[in-house]
């Protein structure tokens, strides 16, 4: 941490600052220049966090040295994660696809839905029975009973499911019918929520929030890890910004830093991260080619009549379309798809 | 809500989706031009939601009409609505400052810090209990105990008190000693909690999101009128832009926009807002002067060595000079700040 | 375009406006609903943004149903636009890869670096004689003796060469030397230099500007063919975000938005895009994946000494992994590399 | 500046920086920490820039101590600058309203107008002449007719005048006519524009870019100082972010801190900051309160029939209306507005 004095600092602020880093057991550095003194504090940047220094009158700024976080850091753990989800292995040489609708809206739309999934060769179903809704007077979801209509689906067309948690009092229930929890963008920062699943015993799918910071999604995956869970699988799903042409703007840079940064694997919902159909496809083909490790993609057996984001869900022969479009840009970067 | 059809689109779908629309009770409309047909659907903007076109693939956009909150909105409720906060009245001519560390630490550190809000003139206390932070390895608060300690110190001083509430589970606890609710800005969109607290018969102080909208902020306090609470407070605490000079860029368009649209009363935290002291007393005078109900302030007995948020909050020197400035400016405005 | 009323509007109002409308020549729509009267007017869209209508005291909102641009959009021109760019073509089933330095340096710096290039595969060279450098205190660039520099270094290594121009008065001499002129983000909505190289009879590569909507970047390609330049190549080069790990947001999501709506071709820049030469080739691959027709690539040398751009440049072992990597991905989507 | 190495460099590499430090007469510094090292360079910025480290392949990140401007720096000009505008101070005790339609329409449009605006205190008037349009459909200003209608508008009315100068040719003619010249948002980074304008002998008003982070706008302002004027004054008129209620978001913000950091004279634009009449009025209160020297206003004697920005337009009545309320809140913070 290199922390910069204000340029009427007085000798005595130095050494004060120098005292309370040697005091946390760090390494103090002094470096006073023509325009500005700056002391350095080098070691455990969890210990420097305590230090509190940027509350100090006399600090014009604190830069940090080291990443804030160390569980979820590939500098300690250089090897990649390959996270368990049923019988699929996310992170290794495969690319896996999960897909399905927005939400759970009733048992044949589930089956029609799971059947054509299946058939074009998804790995996974991805349904919603807690709904996240901006709006109070939207379908806010089927609760256990979709969670119960997901757990069948997945089962009767062999697919593992993932689905939505919402709050600390449901991980459990949503833990007992699916085989991944996913914390949505809305409640990345909900730490109490994330503590829980850290100890649900589950794979967690960690979706970044809107306007969160890719080293701030790291750090919430912390969290997860801090509680012992290291099933963590990271999911970029676009983020906020100025551009209105689509509903979110799908951040694939984030990809490739993502797996310089960590070991854990990463997924990308191209659904979410452009909210146009005709977008997904080649959205989701960038994605596996900047080294993702599956997509996160909305379907749906009608989205003419789905209940929510119907216009961002495939149609069946679109997603069908888009099997058949990756298979050879997964290939062309050395991964598989099957 | 107007739905433009693609250039495409055959006459069949025009039919198809006006029948739709008179189904739902609602009015149906049919503009056809030279280059694009126009549908148009007038009435409740909560039904048109249940219509879910936007999925439907002749649609190439749906543009809405009417705002899609209704007991927040002014339009039904034209009058301002005033939130009682222990004896303070939020939201009338009067204009309210709630002042306080960002976490309660220690007795001494509450003491001193509410003995120089209220010597200063403060009208509330806040200080944070459950803290959600960006680091698992940060301060995470007292939880109960910082409970006790905030309400016996607002006690002491004669102060109303504010704090945080993180978790549906801690709603009746927080209910319990605080005075009003607050829902911090990465819970803005927490449905669940925003359900909990709309229950919980106390005042709500809801921060807007980091990167929500102010539509979004009006949808998400209407989860809190939906359930029957109608003591809502509103809070602008800067939004995330590109801007790295300051920790957020204070969005103070919001305050007017807000009163135009809504009868809640509205503070603006200038702390969070820039997260730098010395920006802190210009912002709120500028916050007063827009049309801001009141503030709430950062303030600490000794934020150079408080254990969070040291470099935004106020010495109880800046906090004086805030009150003095302020006067005149609320004065200016017609406000009175007693 | 549709056009919303204040609730209070008197009955006049419409009138007035339906009056205005039709004194364009446009078909007037008269929506009357129960709580707001909505009115349309019916036609080209250059004509409906003279009736100003959005001063009007009584007007609450106004909405676009068609596209304010006209000769780049892909309705009016289905086909693709091939631009001729030296012997190359952009924007057909070629994938075309342009690289260089970010600044003309020296003749030996020029001569290694197109060597590089050259025979990695490249099939344009790029280099800045005229540099915008935020700092006044950075180095601006060689001129006209850079240009020169850049027309001598394409001709020896038989590659066509595109640099920027940044003011009006330069077009005619950057145009004299160069096979394309390049218009820089920063002056994407520098409307006369837009209409000087409009004019100016070579090619041009337009790049969105850092925080320009799609929707605006083609209204600045507009300019270029409104004036009778339909050579027009568009760039994508990353936009500015909240996010601070990389230095702009690749957004790719633009990639086939652009391709939907424009006939021109649009090329992708992931070393501003990124800003981190880590992230150059991971991101280059997704541009190709999306529907990319090329790339603009920095590569240098010598990245260590380089003048500027240094940190998002290629080696030239980078850049031959890059055109290696490229191959096949452009193969998996139906393009070819060579 | 201080350079963070990767954890894999070799000694050799701290050793070449170092001695690369030494060659431009910078001081270096070594500080070997148990998970990086970290080098350190002191001196002036400007020559730390010509280092060019950041290409350097083992180097991780480079952060700045000094703010990379100089001249425009309070640091070595601690007194504020004030700029004559006319017979107009602008930055010293009193506070200056400018204010007029957005373009110059019509000789009576401008009369009105102008009589307006002086009639209810105005000390400067604002009209385009030259106009930066998004599609080039709309209406692009009357050029040299609309420079000679504003300076006979302003001489009648006893006003001084401002309008915008797109580009370098036109710095000459603008000059002639105007008391001082604005440089727009959209072209603040036109280099070749700001040095142009640092050399034509008047003050120059700098609107700050739609998506400049404020130090851009510093180093803009820079460019005019370096070229020898020292007549500038900065003006905050909204950025761009992911609100879409307004048209963009006033930063108020960047009012203390740029008084902060610079000696220069700072304005407020609230018609281009919010877009919406309605915002106008409250806006140029906060401006007022948080420290800004003066408002460039948008007004028209009709918005209603305004060729351009009608929304975001004042009617006479509410001109008047603002001037009325400004005055008690200029006093309220020590300000004058006659």
């Amino acid at each position: 941490m290199i922390i910069v004095l204000r340029p009427e600092a007085p000798a005595e602020t130095a050494q004060e600052i120098l005292e309370r880093i040697s005091a946390k057991g760090l390494k103090p550095l002094h470096m006073p220049g023509a325009e500005r003194v700056v002391l350095g504090a080098l070691g455990d940047e969890r210990i420097l966090a305590e230090l509190a220094l940027d509350g100090h009158p006399m600090v014009e700024s604190i830069k940090p040295i080291l990443a804030p976080y160390k569980l979820v850091s590939r500098e300690l753990h250089p090897h990649d994660t390959v996270v368990p989800f049923g019988r699929v292995a996310i992170g290794g040489r495969g690319f896996c696809v999960i897909a399905g609708p927005c939400a759970v809206e009733t048992e044949s739309q589930m089956r029609a839905t799971a059947a054509a999934a299946k058939a074009a060769g998804a790995h996974g179903l991805r349904a919603g029975a807690f709904k996240p809704r901006t709006s109070p007077y939207a379908f806010q979801g089927h609760g256990v009973e979709g969670l119960k209509l997901l757990r069948a689906t997945g089962d009767e067309f062999d697919l593992p499911v993932v689905t939505e948690v919402m709050e600390t009092g449901d991980v459990e229930i949503v833990a007992q019918y699916a085989d991944a929890l996913q914390i949505g963008a809305r409640n990345m920062q909900n730490f109490s929520l994330l503590r829980a699943a850290g100890r649900c015993g589950k794979p967690v799918l960690l979706k970044r929030g809107m306007s969160a910071k890719v080293e701030e999604l790291l750090l919430a995956a912390e969290y997860l890890l801090a509680e012992g869970n290291e099933q963590v699988i990271l999911c970029e799903r676009g983020i906020r910004t100025f551009e209105t042409a689509m509903r979110n703007t799908l951040d694939l840079n984030a990809i490739p830093y993502i797996k310089q940064k960590t070991h854990l694997p990463v997924l990308v919902d191209p659904s979410h991260g452009t909210g146009v159909r005709d977008l997904v496809i080649p959205m989701a083909l960038a994605a596996a080619a900047c080294g993702a490790d599956g997509l996160l993609v909305e379907m749906h057996e009608d989205p003419a009549v789905a209940w929510s984001d119907g216009a961002q869900s495939l149609y069946p022969e679109g997603f069908e379309a888009l099997m058949a479009a990756l298979a050879p840009v997964a290939a062309a970067v050395g991964r598989q798809l099957a």
